[in-house]
Parts: structure tokens; C-alpha cells; sequence
């Protein structure tokens, strides 16, 4: 009898457990994203039953969405996109049409693509162009240097980076635009999951840098599409000094 | 011969494993709660076989509770009803008839939901009258503000929340009984399971909130059900400012 | 020419300096708090000053409050009362009559008294009885168990310690009320300003602890006071168990 | 003979003390600051005195600036303005005529005025319009819902918070345009020197947040400015939800 | 082919992987003890071997022993005894017999029983008696105080706790010997995997107590050993002072 | 008026500042000590003044005593000693005739001194002889190994040292008695006050290693004394291995 | 349908995953080195490809590689050469005939073992000789003092420890040669994954010791071999004090 | 009487309060340097008057050293050089002959330079010659770049920096010679005085550096001479790539 299930009983009062905030289009405008990790199979069914129901004009975004939770999604909301790598599930298939600036989203090694894919998704999702940039850390300057012209071509640039969140500091001081830095968890012991990369960038000597949470992509890519909102689309830095060049 | 088993011989003394403080109700008035993570089932079996005998006439709660081990607890203790989202069991089958005021217990997120309901089981099981309301996080004010008029009929307020625990500071200022902080371990990486939000928690801008140990629901509903107990049942803010209606 | 005062200019838009909540009294039912750390003498004077225009029929308290910042204080809300231990500045003269339970202050030893004092004048301004009790640390538990009667009596107990922070877990196992407990900065090297003893109190192993921050005397003393609020004057346990006694 | 002056004699080679970035202005568009603390009081003269020779067309800030190294730089560079309460030094006397979009400060208390008027110096010195806000903090939370309309107008919010940093997340909630979040040391024991708040604005539960360092209002300022640049002056929420109003 | 076993060539020069320190117990005067955690079932089976070898005329202890272990153990060493709770194997089968005072070991719950185990075992192994006292936990003080005549027979007293780690603070305030505080990873998320427990400690309040590593159970328990070595065996307090009966 | 006094007012229960345990002599064997570090002028009279009436017959130590406040204890216990590197003032002038075993004090580095001399006093002052050695770090591993006769000769050793902390392990890998592990806060940035000691004396690899207090001289001495206490006089090692001779 | 793959439509721009730098062999004089943990099968796949086609000529170094990434690796560069206890794979099978002075790599313990073989690995790779000696702690210092001749021989010295980081002290302490202090994360709960080795060896009290990442042998070893490129390979002391002999 | 000086008497053994190393020089070919901070005079004059009887043929170092302390070496030591901003006090008046590679130190910044010039001073007393660099960032990279050809022609690199640690990284990448890498605690409120730096420095993602203590140039310089000691004095890269040229 010992591994029968409980004699269970309802217990606690019944709360609502899915209040979504479909106002925040409106409000602030953009959607309310789904952040999945720690939520049931069931959850996410409603959740997504929900936002068919009632904001249907609404894009979706879920998050940290394991292929799982991403088949109920895509099961109550036909036509929905997944992105493995980024973990990311997004509805209706094809992102709005862009506007506002470019937005270049900058990795330090192939480690920190799952996060960088986040940002730069997001970025899509939220309305604005996005080139991706990886493997480009500060261990070899040159690879950030040869896309120097790339980077002051960008309305806001989002720099991925774990280990010493170096990479923030050297790119912020090669542009005029903000920058947006994500630490990560990669890193041997000492990296501490990513707090390393996180106070390094938290006093980065260049200024112009805003910090995320470690490893929130979508955090990143949310302030970036914010700032590259009013920026001309073909804004760009014609007279590039020739420092580098 | 490797893999066989050793040969085993008895080791250290004999020390009672089990030593239960059923003296606590009647010290304390509240009885003592069976903290379930790290028990063995063979553990589990022996306390509730314990309670059976000799504490018969008191209530039984088992917090952080495996449906394994609920199942346990159910086979000792007949009628256990058993909160699987919540991971509590309790015995018997109904809680007390409530008495003293109103405790309403407040999760900023979903993801916050098996916390604030081991909270709400915990503040019924002692004897207070509850109120569960989920997904009101200070991200969209509205949501709260909405509920102040319940929030101010109660006599404690209990606010669960993780990441940047910034709603029992809101909550706060709007009522005047006492709040109950528990921080939880959700979200990214610089939430350091909790850190954040407990310190948060415990530099509320706000008087009046005591703050409970992280994901720890139980210690937040014994506290409330506490401060609940001698306020009147009818208790409630009749002349309610109307600055936010 | 180097020491001389430099050519100043203004610079910087004009902000409104003080911003006076007056309306938390009739929102929470209790006065705003003036915290002087930090604030220069003339924005003292200009908050009390304000504080004779617009409010002159709500208490007025001062906490952190140096002897020269409640000199200004004094000069402008005659009548001021200051204690010089626990650095509070209260007007008018006297505490409001009290209502509600009583409110036990403890203090683990005589370092912590300035912040159990700060308590204690919170306490009785915001309208409840008070009684202070120094010294009565864990490593002597003689004196704390002589004291069971008045802890009994108590509708809530404020602790206050500092180094391990073990009072609060033995305090809440001898009585019904909740516990209010305040960590202090006092301490060797690990103490590390109150970080020890502020995690002691968070894992108190026995239930019903409510934790406020390090030193905050005024937090301690203005949970107590809301959480005895609404319990009888004379409440008290006539059916004191006689474990101790 | 022990208290007289030690034989000296030079040691270590020498090495350049003073190595500006002039070229800062035309390679990120925005001139380099001088960060004062630490600096001696010769340093900082003849940084000074550098400015005046090879960049007199640059304009100058100089951050931290005491009121003796504010003379001295005022020596060196006439008509020097200076913040005593933001410790800035700017030169020329005035700012440069406002382009892009405005920026609003908001501190959320008093305490906050030296870091929130640092900000909006900055702001003001790098070309924007700036608008101070003081004393919002969330415990009253009318005060900051009061203000919606202006924040809505805004193209960049900074908020400035110590203690449980929670107004960022209120304010992101309410607005559509970038919030740069910077915490301060501000608060008792547990804000452990702004750690407290830095981590909370980290963990904002409302996205579009990017936090710089504790007390860092240049910084803070200098990426508000940037973001602003491209947005129209003009720029602002006509339709503003009417939900708290 | 991706699954095949790579194509390995022997690299790195060959270190001997197991050195032991057979010299340990005539230098120190007790045994070198092995650690298992992290070991391969090879190594332990090969370090038994050597001890069955070289040191057949000393004690061996393994400790964070695995049952897989234990049996590779048992098979080369005879008649090894294994405590599966403090995952403890000894061989021989029997301890020595003992000398010097008794050690006295409490835990403060039941979870902490696995490390007070640990404690236990070494101190018997190590040629002393031990008596083992479990669930004394300060939430009742009566519990403690019922064992107060055992603890001053004691020569040593190990404490081991989770949680608050308060016990060790009373428990040395009670006894003229010492005490050894074992903190336990056991608790809410504020304990931090035994952190709070370990600070409280450090901490103590009553002198007298000298703290080991978290989870330390050997580490406390050779202290302990080594403490009473030279004490009477008779030893005792004739005269307890009657304060708590 | 601004630098004028305030008009106090008492203000606040009046609480029994001291509360000394003179029980502890009977109770535990060793009289109570004073921490005079945070105590005012006028506790200090006071608590010597109260041990002249009323324990004129125990034996008194003042610890973290500054000379204004040995001053004042000279004052009313006459013949008061004073050490002050040690900073602790004893009384009577001379300590009591030693029992037990002997103490060995070991200071690391000269910056150690201090903290050894607290621990060295309070070892006498408890009844014991006490050895002090200084400069042992283990950069110069002869000088520790020049005086292992005295270390093997002792009934406790007490360590004591900053920045690396590892003297305690090889000096306890040395010996068959406990070692007491004081760290102190010595060192350069990342010794972060005595952590980076602290923790390395908690993970000492060889067994038998008692931690105390950062800087906790008094703590540490107090230990060892309860320690050497049943050891033989004429305990020490005839046959000391001839290792390292 | 729940459990059905999603209907998953390609999102993000395309960003080339790979970038490796194969100009460091030539800008820094060793090659790259790829890190394995954390990439997929098929980026392991791609990467040896890669170097096959535009690398042939440059050694191939895989750290923290599985047996299933060796296998990969293996199949594309066919005579690559595995070990797997440290995880290491390299290519061509033979490593490079040696140049420069002998490194000594010293672990203290067998669980340091895999670190100390990463870090022997890369120095041979790297084209030192390499010497590896096991089980020296300072718990034993007669093992230490035995390899005195080895260690005064080496150009460099890598010392591999977890717990308390004590052995690059003392092995500084006796050679004239850089130490490279690898901290390791092997330990009880306090010694925080390394933290406690790793503030121990910042902190080591003899000059001449730079420290690397918790368990980064490969770091280690290319330090060392960087250190020891220079030295003649005939390099040794002759004249070693007899102090120890 | 309380402000008399108290009646002090000798208390505690005699220990020899300082005890140098002076067989140093033989055992590891480097001197003793002696820490200042914390000593007092009469300990600064003792020691110097030691070395000058003791061990006159050997050079003499004092760091951390006042201008008062300095007087007192030069009183004894004559013709004793004092470097002011390094606080490094050395004797005799000119250091040794050169020999070995050459040692560039680069400072990130102006306020990193009294570590900066605490290393080279350290640096050209153990025998190397010596470069000083300061201000070159990674904020500007421009800078740093300009002085690729002499970082290249250096033995070993001393990277000092503070604030985000980011400079070793990049150096490192463009080197072949080993880093050592020195953090500072330079930085606005999460430098956490010099956490972030450390934390960098560890994680450097190019391999070759090893880090020492914040603020620590003593340490940083004494490796980078023991690493260039073997170096050629005409080492240099003469086929630099001409990436950035």
C-alpha cells in the first residue's frame, strides 16, 4: 500500500491560476510574452486556449519553452514558429514587418548562441531588423574590429557575453549608440553562472551600457526593439573614423 | 563480488530517530508541522504511526510532501487530504472552523502558485479564513489595485513573489495591517534563487512587512494565521480612501 | 587660487526636494517617517517646517536623527522630545494614549540596546504599551526563561540581537504571538554588519518569526505595533504551561 | 629624526600619468568625463590644463568633483559651472542646445537627489532635455501615478531607487519607452551598500530595464542621452490609457 | 560512426594516483581516513588493497561511502562494517576499545541524523565512548534541558544543526567542556546549502564552541575524539547546578 | 539656534541597561568576559562597578578594551592589569596558578600579534600556561618545523593567522592534540576581511581543526583553555617522530 | 497531439555558428583550443571539420571533451589521441617534441587528479616536459618536502588543490620558480565549489603565485608552458639548501 | 580620574614580536619585503635595524609604506629610496644591475597607478628592467593598440586595472608571453572594491593569464621578474603580424 496513491482531498481555496495581462499592448505596446520554465503542460494549454480566445489579434511570444510546451502551443495556436536554440515559440508564424533601426546582436563564442538567438528573436518579434554576429570576442580583437562598420550602422547593439563580460566595454567604445549587455552562465568555477560576466559589465569603463539579467535573451532583445523604436531605418554612421581601418 | 552487497555490520549507538513535540499546541497553541524533504518513507511511516498513537487529538500537517510519502501519511492517518501543488498533507480530512480575521494571500506570478498555496493551506489549517489571488505583479499596476478593497478587508496580508520582489513595498502602502514577504526562487540567473527578492523584501520602502525564509510558504502562513488570531472576524476598512477609484 | 571657492554656476533643472507623504495616515492609519541619515540640516529643517504647515495635527517622528538635526527639528515643532540612544526625535512631547496588546521588546545584550530602544519609542508613538527587556541572551537561558510570564502576556515580541541570532528561534518556540525579529551589525569579523545574525533569524527553526532588516529599530517597532493593533489590552495566557517553572 | 621627511629618491621609471581620449567626441560622438575621486588635486589640474590646450572645442564634465578640485578646475578652465549636491564640474558655462527626445529623472526619495541630479546634469550636458522628479517612491504609490502623463512623454525614463528598487519595475510597467534603472547605497543593513536594490532591478518583472552601477547617475545619464537622441522632440503618448486616471 | 569509442592513445605522463599517509598514525596518533566522494570504484577498490598491504595493523575508515563502495571495500578488507546512514565503512569489524571521556553528540533534527551519524561512528572509531541525542532543536527547550545531566558528564559535546545552527550557542551556555558545532546543509533556501547555520555558529554567543565544515560529520567527530582523549573516564559534573530542575 | 541642544525629553521605557550573568563561573566554570567594543564610558563604570559589589570574588576580563576604557575599569577594580596590544584589561593583577595541559599560541605574521596576545592572555587568565610564537607563516615552512618539540608538547594549539589561512592545517597535520584556528583580518583585498582565511581554515585538509571567530583572540584562548583543562601537566610527545630532524 | 513535435518554422536571422580564430598560432605562437562543454554533437562535428580543412597544419586541442565529442573529433581527424580522465582531446596522436624548461604539476589530492592530467596534457601539448606528482597536501608535509628536488628543477611549478588551497604556499615558499595555483572545486560545503581554494591561493603568503579558474587545468597548463617556453631545458638548482635534508 | 592613564601591568608571555626570513634570499633567490601597513613604528624601526645588522649584504623592500613609516627605514637604512605614490620604501638607494626579459606594466587608468608603480618599482628591484604604460583602456582600444610592438617585446606583461577587469583579456590575446594580470579597487559600487576586476581577470577568455591580489602590485611585480628572469635580455617578437598596423 505503501506506493498506491494518496487518499487526497481538495484542500485551499481556489485561485485563478492564469490572470494575463493583455492590456500591456495597449499600455506600454508591446504584448505580454510566456515565460515557460517551471509552468505545467497544462498551464501553458491555457494559457495559449486563453490568448486564442481573447487577444487573438495579439502576436505571442512563450519563452524558455521546451519542444514539449511548444507542441501545446502550437496545437491551440496554428501556425505557431519555434526556434530550438533559442527555446523560443512565437505566433503567428512570420514576425510584423520591421521598423525603426537596425538592432545587431553581438556574441562572444558559440556558448552564448542559445542567448544571443533569444535577444535577436525578440528583436523580430518586436518589430525591428536584427543581424546576428557571433563568435567575436575581445581574446581576438580582430574579429570584433572587421565588423566595426556593422556595428555603427546599428540603432542599438546587444552584446552577449559570459566568461569576463569583456566584450561590452570594447564595443561600446567603438560606437555612439547604446548597448545592451547579456551576461551568460558560460564559464569555468570562477564565472559563479554568469555573476562574473554580470559585475564586469555592470562597470564596464565605456559608458552608454545597460545590463540585463544573466542569460535573459529576451530581456535584452525587449530594451533593444524599445530603442531602436524612433531610430530612422537607414540611420547609420556615414563618416566612420578610419582608426581601424 | 564487486558489486554485491557489503557486508554490513551495526555501527554507532542507538540514538532515537524520531522525537516529536507534541507539547507544542499546548505551549504554542498552533502543533507541529512535519518538514518532509530528506525523510525517508521509512521516516515518514514512523511519525505518522506516532501522531496516530499519541497525539490523536491534534491536528497533522506534512509540509513538502511527495505524493510517495503522502501516500504514507494516508495509510497511517485515514481521511489525509493531500495538495499535490502545494505538497502539503493534512489530516484530518477538514480543516478547523475558522476563526479571527481574514488572511489574503497574494502571488505576483503564476510560477509563484505552489508557494502561496502552501501559504493558504497552512493559514486555513491553523484556523483563519483565506483568500487566494494570483498574477498580480507590480509590472501592471492595475491588476493589484483592483483587489484593494479585498486587501484591505484583511487582517494579514501574505505577498509571494520572486524575481525583483517588489510587491509587498506596493501592498504595503496600501493597507494597514501587517504584510507577510515570501520570497520565492523564481527567476533568471541574478534572482540567485531568491537573494534578490528577499532582499528586496527585507529593505521594503514601506513599514510593516516581516519577511519569511525563501520558498518557505508554511512559515509565512503560520505567521499570518498568527497575527490573524485575535483580530475581529468582522474586521475590514469600512472608509476606504477612493484615491485609486 | 587653488583653495579658493570655485566659480559656481547653477546647473541641473530645479526638482522638488521634499515630498511629503501626509496622506499615509488616513491610507495605513499611521504617520509618515522621517529617516534624518543622509538628509543635510537645511532639509531637515525645511520637512519639519513643512511638516508645521501641513500636518500639524499628525505625529511627527525622526529616526536616525544625530543631536544637531534634532535641534533643528526641536526649533521648528516645539515640544520635540529626543532619545539620545536610539536617535529618534518624536513630537509632540508625549506618545498617543495606547490601545492594543502589549508590545515585548528584547534585547540579546547591552550592544543592541540602541536599536531595541528605537523600537521600543516606535512602538508606544504609534499607540501601544511597551516594555523593554535587555541582556537576556541565549548563552544564559535562565534569564530569558525568567522572563516567560511577560513574554506570555505579550500580544507581540520584538527581538533584537546581533552575532548568532539565536533568540528569536528559542523566544517563538516559548510563546503563541508572532515574533518580530530584528538582526544587528553587532559582532566579531563573521558576524559580516548583521548578515549572520539576519540569516539565523530567516531559518528560525521554530514557526511565527517575521524578519526585518539589519539595525532597523523603527521597521521592528512599527510591524509590532500594527500586528498589536487589534488585541485586546488584556490579553494575556492565564494557562501558562509550568515546563519551566 | 623620526618624524622627519624620509631620503627620497626617485624610483620606478616614469610613466605618462595623463593619457585622455580627445578622440572620444568625433569616434562615439559624445566627449570623455573626467572621474575625480582618487584623482590628486595635481591630477586634476593638469587634466585641466590639457583640456584647455588641445581640446577647447570639446565640452568637459568632470564627475565626483569635490568642491576643491572644482576650484581647481575652474583655475583652468573659466566660466566652470559646478553642482555641489551632483559634485559635477562643467564647462563652458551653459549646456549645449537640446536635440532628441526628453529624458525624465525620477529618484525615489530624497536620499537619492546627489546620484538623480547627477543623472540629469549629465543629460542636460550631452544634449537633452531633462526633466527631475523626486520623492515617488512605490510606498505611495499615488505619487508616481500622479505623474503618468509626464513619464509618457518621455523618450527615456531614468529611475533612480536605493532600498528595495522596486520603482523600476512600476515605472516600466506604465511606460512604452526604455527605463534605464540605476540602484544607490541608500538604506539599513540589508540594501548591503545598494546591492539590495542593484539585484532587484536586475530581476525587474516588467521588461524594457537596463541598470547601471550603484550611484553611477553619469552613467546612467549618459546612456538616457543616448537613447534619446534619435527619438522627435515632439515625441510623446497622445492616447495615454486612462486606467488610473 | 558518431556513437564508436574514440580512437584513444595513452597521453600525459603517468602519476602514481594513489599516495596514502600510513605514517598518519604514529605521527598524529590516529588513522589517515579515506573520502569517497569523487572516487572511481577502481581507486577505492586499489587504495583497500594497499591498506590490506601495507597498514593491515591499522584502523581504516572510508567515509562518503556509497554502498557500491562500501562492497569493493568489504571485499578486499574482511569483515568491514557499514553504517548506510552516515555512509560510513570501518574495518574492522569492531571499534577499539575505549579510553578517555565521553563524547556526547546532538542533533538538532531529524534530517541533520545522516551527519550526527557520521560524528558518531568516528568518535567510536577513533577509541571513544559516544552517546547520540537527536531532535533537540531550540523551538523546545525543553528538550534540551532534559539532557542536561548527560551533557555534563561529557567530555566533549559535538552539535550538529541546519536551519539557524542555534543550538550550539545554548548547549555551550549549559556545559564547562567544549563544544564542536557541525552546521548541516538542511533547511529553507536562506540557509544557503548550510551557510546561515555555519555563520551562526562562528557566531556563537556563549564561548567555548569550535566550528568544522559544513556536513563535516568526520571532521567533528575526530575533533571530538582528540578533545577527550585525555579526560578521566570518570569524568562528570557532580555538582550541576539545579537552575533548570 | 541651529547648533543649540534640543529640548529632550525621555522618551521610551526605561530598560535594565546591564544585565551580567554572574552565574556563568558556577554554571560553566569560567567567569563571564566584558566586550568593551560599542560600550560607552559609562556601561563600562557601571558593569566594573557592579562586578566589585557583587562577584568580588571572580575574576574579570575586559575585552576590546580601549586604554580611555581600561581607565575606568582601573578606577574601580584596582589593580587591574592592562595589555594593550591585546587590548584587554584583567583583574586582579595576576592571573591564577595554572592547571592542566600547556597552551601554544602561533601567530602566522607579526600583523597576527594582536589577536594572539588576546588569545595568549585569556589562556592564562583561564587558568592555563600558555607558549607564544610568532612569525611562523607558512612561506618559510623551517621556522614552523624549527619548533614542533613545543608544538608536539602541547594540550592544545592554538593558530592564529590572516590571508592564506593555511597554518592551521600544517601545523595540525603535525600534531596528535586539537588545533584551535583563529583567522584574522589581515591582508590584502581578496583576504575580504578575514573571509579568504576564514574559509580556508573551516576546509583544513588534516582533521582535528577547530574554528572560531574572525579576530575572536578572546574566543579562541577560551577554547583552548576548556581543551587543556583534564590534560596532564606533564603531558607532552617523548617520541617525537624524527620526521623532520 | 500533445506530445506531437511542434509545428516549428525557422526564426532568426542566420548567424554563422563557428568563427574560429585560426590566426593565433601565428599572432600568439599556440593555437586555439576548443572548449567542449555545453556545444552540441554537430557543432563538435563542425568545428573538427573546419580544422581539418583550413588548419591541417595546427595542433588540435579538445578540453572538457566527452567520449562521445572524442569520437566525433576522432572521425574527422583521424589519430587523435583521449584521455579520459582529463577529458582531453588532442591531434595529431604524438604531441610536439619539447622545448624550454621542465613544468612539475603537483595535485594535492586524487580528486584533483582530472584537473592536474588537463593541465599536464596542455603543457606537453603545448610542447614543454612535464613531470606529475600526486597526494603531496599539507596535511603531510614529509610528501612535499620529499619532491623538494623535483620542484627546484622545474621552470615552473603548477600547483593543483581544492579544500584549503594551502599547497601553493608552501611549494612557493621553497622554489625560486613562478607558481601557477589552479584552485579545484573538491571539498565539503564550505569550501563553496572552490571558493575557499581560490580566495586561500589569491591570498597565499609567499610571492610569485598566479592563479587561474576553479578547475581550469587546461588555463594552468598554458600559462605554465608559457612561463617555462624561455628557460633553458638544462635549467635546475644544484645548489639546493640542505634545509630540509 | 576616567581619562587617567589605567594602572597597567605586563600581562601575557613574551614573544619575539618579529622574526624575517633572511635565508630567503639563498632558499628562493629573491629577498624578504616587509608589509607596513598595520605596523606600528616602533615594529617598522626594529625590523629595519635587523636587516641592517643581520642581513646587510641582502636589498631591502618595504611596501605599504607611510611617509612616517619611511623616515624611519631611511633613519636606519641609510640612503633608502621612497617612492611616494607606490608607498614602496627600498634600500639601497639604487636597484641591481638588470638581467632577463623585459617587463611592460600597463595601467588601465590614472587612479590604477600607485599599484601600477608599486609593481614596476617591484619589477626593476628584483633585477628586470621595466615599462611603464598608463591609460589604455579597453574603452579606447586605439590605445592600447599603439603599443602592440613593445607589449610584444616584453617578457611578461602586468596588466593593472580596476572597474570591469577587461584590459588582461585583450592584452593577453595580443601576446605571447605570459599576463599577469592585477585587479584594483577602483570602481563605482558594484566594483564591490574589486570583486568585479577579480572575477574578470579570473575568467579572461584568452588563456596566459594568471591573476594575483586586488591591489596587490607588490605581488603582480615580483612574478612578472621571476618569469622574465630566464627570459634573454634581446627577446622580442620581430615578425609581428601587421593585423592592426
Amino acid at each position: 500500500m505503501g506506493d498506491a496513491p494518496p487518499e487526497v482531498t481538495a484542500a485551499c481555496p481556489e485561485g485563478a491560476p492564469v490572470n494575463l495581462d493583455f492590456g500591456r499592448q495597449s499600455r506600454r505596446g508591446y504584448p505580454e510574452a510566456v515565460f515557460c520554465a517551471g509552468k505545467t503542460i497544462d498551464q501553458i494549454r491555457l494559457i495559449a486556449r486563453e490568448w486564442q480566445r481573447n487577444a487573438a489579434d495579439q502576436q505571442a511570444l512563450f519563452t524558455r519553452c521546451s519542444p514539449e510546451q511548444a507542441a501545446v502551443v502550437a496545437a491551440e495556436l496554428a501556425g505557431t514558429a519555434y526556434d530550438p536554440i533559442a527555446r523560443v515559440a512565437a505566433w503567428p508564424a512570420e514576425p510584423p514587418e520591421p521598423t525603426g533601426g537596425l538592432v545587431v546582436v553581438v556574441a562572444a563564442g558559440t556558448s552564448d548562441l542559445p542567448v544571443a538567438r533569444e535577444a535577436a528573436v525578440t528583436v523580430e518579434r518586436l518589430g525591428r531588423r536584427c543581424e546576428l554576429v557571433v563568435d567575436v570576442g575581445v581574446a581576438g580583437l580582430h574579429r570584433v574590429l572587421a565588423r566595426v562598420d556593422l556595428l555603427r550602422s546599428a540603432a542599438c547593439v546587444v552584446v552577449v557575453a559570459g566568461m569576463d563580460g569583456a566584450l561590452p566595454s570594447v564595443v561600446a567604445g567603438l560606437v555612439s549608440c547604446p548597448v545592451v549587455a547579456c551576461p551568460t552562465s558560460v564559464g569555468y568555477g570562477a564565472a559563479f553562472e554568469g555573476l562574473a560576466a554580470l559585475l564586469a559589465m555592470l562597470n564596464a569603463c565605456a559608458p552608454g551600457v545597460g545590463v540585463v539579467n544573466i542569460d535573459n535573451g529576451y530581456g535584452a532583445g525587449h530594451l533593444a526593439a524599445q530603442i531602436a523604436a524612433h531610430v530612422p531605418m537607414d540611420h547609420g554612421q556615414s563618416s566612420v573614423s578610419d582608426q581601424f581601418q
